[in-house]
């Protein structure tokens, strides 16, 4: 039997009971079926479908705007950090355990919004997916997005993910690249008749010293730029010059530059390497200039933030919808075996997306 | 039955019954018996015994100077080149097949010796050995050197390895080394949390593409260090900055430089880097004032060289022996597929010890 959730209660209470139904990727189907079950009868007002492992639900009122919510209910694996574990008090209490982070405390808000927001001044639609954690492949969106694209359309897109209770704007691409360099192999005991293709990684190494990265604002978010060098192979042998070498490097860049500005700028900081792209994911602009997101980081109050890891904000926002990130939770601590939130974070979470749904005053 | 080895005549049809022979490190049994059975048979002016598949002779004539000659009777594994093939004719004529180079031809010239210098001038010691291509420790001539001194006692060592019928002097010493740089992990997307160890290999890289390698001249044999990566490794995953990477460096030195000297030089060409020598022979200096090693130059007519590579040569020389390489066949060719040697070669060096021997003129 499906777990019974209490969505228009404390969502602290909410967010410990989506943490004790354990669904690391690929077995999501007890909490999907729990969430299902407590929408169906705690938000009559919605219409609420079921897709594979996710959940979805929204409002049809005719609304002039949308507004999409999303949240993964999937976890890394577990790490001996279940059931939950609260500890503290008050404004100290703290949350402990797999999923409190990365995002079980943001899926909590959602459902409490779904119960309890009835009557939204923009349209609503409650997304709730699996396989988050997995390969990009196997993303529970993207298979929404595939197959049921009306369900992800609207005018701003929140996803959940931890950001501290602050608003996280757009997200930054990035790119890995292989530099390849090339000699010819000869015995160490004649070397000159070798040509050393790992010494011609020298000034590859030297250039990423001396790089300096861009800083740049968008819509009132910095994006600080990075490049670097994350894998370096080389060798035959101990006793053999060798003749090929390569050098992997990672891009982190600003959402004002496309793919393809991206590879031009590391072509010429490495003019005269060999280049291959070897993965690519691009940015997303903070899209905050919309009216929604304006009202959103409004109703938040502190000045947003530029969004540094990737997250499925990029995806709405390559579908072209405004998209920031806003829940409870340290993002480094997700996937963490020490994973914890702060409960005040998710009540003031659902305060801040209740008060912007509902039209209320910051 | 062991094959039948004519010891006194051509050694070029005497190498290619040795190379039809097949003796991979280990399976040397068959060729040593037929090494030994000839040897009794043929040169019954020696003193022979048997030391695992070791064969060993030696004159007992009370001359005031002794010479060692030496040659392994292994080979690399076969590589579809057996049976032993010849090509061309007269001068031109070439033996094609495993063991040709890497040393046969030199196996069949001792061999030769043995049977026909039966007054030399030097009393002399035969030392065809086993396991000579495994790793060190299990190098028969190291065996013979623990269990039976005094068959490698004597004043100048000459082993039969491939010179391109040349005296080869003295080697090089080889010393790899091992720099680790350490850095600080951190997530790609905020870079500046953390520090790149790849990063930091910039400088030792660019210091190998700037290092001047010495050349050195002792004994008339030039030298000619060198110094190259041969190994990098490093990186976490494709979003990590990496926080250990590792270069290993070979170094090549002349053997005018102890093992001491060598780290030292090392240690101030990589000053700034953590550095651990993880392998280490030291060079044999040529040892060519010694008389006898005089009249061995003087009988192979062209001027000595220095040799290159690492070879038991060094084992000689670390026992106190003036030790040369001088052997027919093109040392690069060695453990190729494609491994032969000039017959002329192979005769000429039977030509020039049997005079030096002897005692005879150029």
């Amino acid at each position: 039997m499906a777990a019974t959730l209490d969505l228009a209660g404390d969502p602290v209470d909410l967010t410990t009971a989506l943490v004790n139904v354990p669904s690391v990727s690929g077995t999501e189907a007890e909490l999907a079926e729990a969430v299902e079950s407590a929408l169906r009868e705690q938000a009559g007002h919605l219409e609420i479908i079921r897709s594979g492992n996710a959940v979805l639900a929204r409002t049809r009122l005719g609304r002039p705007s949308r507004v999409v919510l999303a949240g993964h209910l999937d976890t890394v694996p577990i790490n001996g950090n279940l059931p939950a574990k609260r500890t503290g008090e008050g404004d100290d209490e703290i949350l402990h355990g797999c999923g409190s982070v990365d995002m079980k405390g943001g899926d909590a808000v959602l459902l409490h919004l779904a119960a309890t927001v009835t009557a939204p001044t923009h349209d609503l639609t409650f997304v709730f997916y699996d396989c988050e954690e997995l390969d990009a492949v196997r993303n529970g969106l993207g298979r929404i997005e595939r197959e049921l694209p009306e369900w992800l359309a609207g005018d701003l897109a929140v996803v959940c993910e931890p950001s501290n209770g602050v608003i996280e704007a757009g997200c930054q691409g990035t790119m890995r690249v292989e530099l390849r360099t090339t000699g010819k192999r000869a015995h160490t005991a004649r070397a000159w008749m070798g040509i050393n293709a790992i010494h011609a990684l020298g000034g590859a190494l030297l250039r990423l010293q001396e790089y300096q990265a861009r800083t740049v604002e968008i819509d009132g978010c910095l994006y600080r730029e990075g490049l670097q060098a994350v894998g370096v192979s080389g060798g035959v042998q101990g006793n053999v010059v060798p003749d090929e070498a390569v050098l992997a490097v990672n891009y982190r860049f600003a959402p004002d530059r496309s793919a393809e500005q991206a590879e031009e700028h590391l072509r010429q900081v490495f003019a005269g390497y060999a280049l291959t792209v070897v993965d690519l994911a691009v940015g997303a602009m903070p899209g905050l200039s919309a009216p929604a997101a304006q009202q959103l980081v409004a109703a938040a109050g502190g000045p947003p933030m530029a969004k540094l890891g990737w997250t499925d904000v990029a995806r709405f926002a390559a579908a072209g919808l405004p998209a920031v990130n806003f829940g409870p939770g340290d993002p480094t601590l997700a996937h963490t075996r020490e994973e914890h939130v702060p409960v005040a974070q998710i009540r003031r979470c659902a305060d801040v997306l209740s008060r912007f749904l509902s039209g209320g005053s910051p």
